[in-house]
């Protein structure tokens, strides 16, 4: 981690915690406070709200998971929603997906009061994205590669930015995030999918790329423009026999043969992933300051 | 207009509303209804409303106006539309802009319910366009632009569609609709605007290229590929002493030196101006259907 091309997404999600901390401690009265909804015991929903309930108390954010059972109904759910929406000890809300399969995830992301909706999931969360409202909430995922952008002095500004991936939580979030009248703005945007004819005529353009698609090490240094800056947004196994669990985790970005090309770059595990639970603790405490400048 | 190039947005448009026609003839009962909410004298408000009233006429929707005065206060005009959203014989809502300087025109399109939002202006909307909600209502400019080409037999799969500038209401909505998953998308999308760098090198790949930044002639034969199909959304002013009033109506191309080299294109006017009026009866008749299967 010491070449200084690499973004360390660990050191810099670990340095804006530590700004929350210190936001928060000042606060007198009661604490912010989120509350995870978790459905089911799925283990990696237990292992990802300990981990958020953990961060949470180490800045100084009350937290309180509500766990319902498996057999939950989406009205059910809908209820408890309801009950945390009223509630107004409660600033911040989170869902934890994935939900049984008799449970629409968009049912119970939209029933969470946009105010409350910390996890920037909510249709109305979506609608101010577009507007460029920046009371709204932003997903964790793209407002985390905005932000380790932003404090890796990459330049935004009038960049050429190639978006590979259009789902709604990542691909198209960022492009609309780069495409804003604002200072992290102001990028011209390209938006690369499946569908997209001669790809690498287009990633070689990127003076930013954000690779978003899904697909182990799909990019290549022949996609890749000499001094780009990339962003690796990929999760993925990768068959790896040296490894007790027969494979590593790896991004979209074949990082060795991409990294002599690049300017920055992220690596997978520790570049954007550690940005969303800071981005979800930054989101609740935005939760409460609207909640007491409503007061 | 008999240049085979020439998209024919009033014919399309005509096409459309024919359509519409037929369809709300079978209708039986209540027939569709629209309300249009107008506030002041403005002259274009006036001649826009009576416009779209008449079309409204023609094909069998019922429409009422309700006038408001001048001196209507933001809380009296939300008050107005939710006398309407409450009044299920109302299917559609279009509140007239532009509103007086003392109310919020945002404020006013997200008070509209969303189910009868059939300008596309409300919060909803723009999230339902984000998370391609087909269910969701598409503001008339971007959504008539697609069926503009549609009827045109322009295909957009795979295709790299240029838009030159990002308002939410042309830009921005467009790129989203050409980027969706669907058969009237799967485009790869790049967004320009005032700050794109080497602007011409971005339009000059465009299959399709949607001019709307709002510059008379902006875009010349320089920054078309030849066999582009170009959509000019622009409308502005330019000086011509020939005329009466001292200008005439053009877009945001140089028509006249883009026209030889495209394989299509929009004029202005008769582009992609009549469509707007048509796709907000169909809208209409979406809100009604809405309303019955709501049932």
């Amino acid at each position: 981690m010491s070449d200084p091309k690499i973004i360390d997404g660990n050191l810099i999600s670990k340095q804006i915690l530590e700004e929350l901390k210190v936001e928060i401690a000042a606060i007198e009265g009661p604490q912010p406070r989120v509350t995870f909804v978790r459905v089911g015991e799925d283990p990696a929903s237990v292992f990802y709200v300990n981990k958020k309930q953990k961060t949470a108390m180490e800045i100084g954010i009350d937290s309180s998971v509500q766990v319902l059972p498996e057999s939950t109904s989406e009205n059910e759910l809908l209820d408890v929603i309801d009950n945390l929406n009223n509630d107004t000890s409660v600033h911040g809300i989170l869902i934890q997906s994935p939900l049984p399969d008799t449970i629409s995830e968009e049912a119970a992301f939209n029933r969470v009061h946009p105010d409350k909706d910390v996890d920037g999931l909510n249709i109305n969360n979506f609608g101010r994205l577009c507007q460029e409202d920046a009371t709204g909430f932003v997903a964790c995922t793209p407002a985390g590669i905005i932000e380790l952008l932003k404090r890796s002095d990459v330049e935004i500004d009038g960049k050429h930015a190639v978006v590979v991936g259009r789902s709604l939580l990542v691909g198209k979030s960022c492009a609309l995030l780069l495409m804003q009248k604002s200072q992290n703005g102001n990028a011209t945007v390209s938006i690369c999918h499946s569908h997209t004819q001669d790809l690498t005529a287009i990633t070689r353009q990127a003076d930013i790329l954000i690779a978003a698609m899904g697909k182990a090490k799909f990019i290549t240094e022949a996609m890749v423009k000499p001094g780009a800056v990339v962003i690796d947004v990929g999760i993925n196994r990768f068959a790896d026999a040296s490894k007790k669990r027969g494979y590593r985790i790896v991004g979209d970005v074949d990082f060795e043969n991409v990294l002599p090309l690049v300017s920055k770059i992220t690596p997978v595990p520790g570049g954007v992933g550690p940005m969303t639970v800071a981005i979800l603790m930054r989101n609740t405490l935005k939760a409460y300051k609207k909640a007491h400048l409503a007061d």
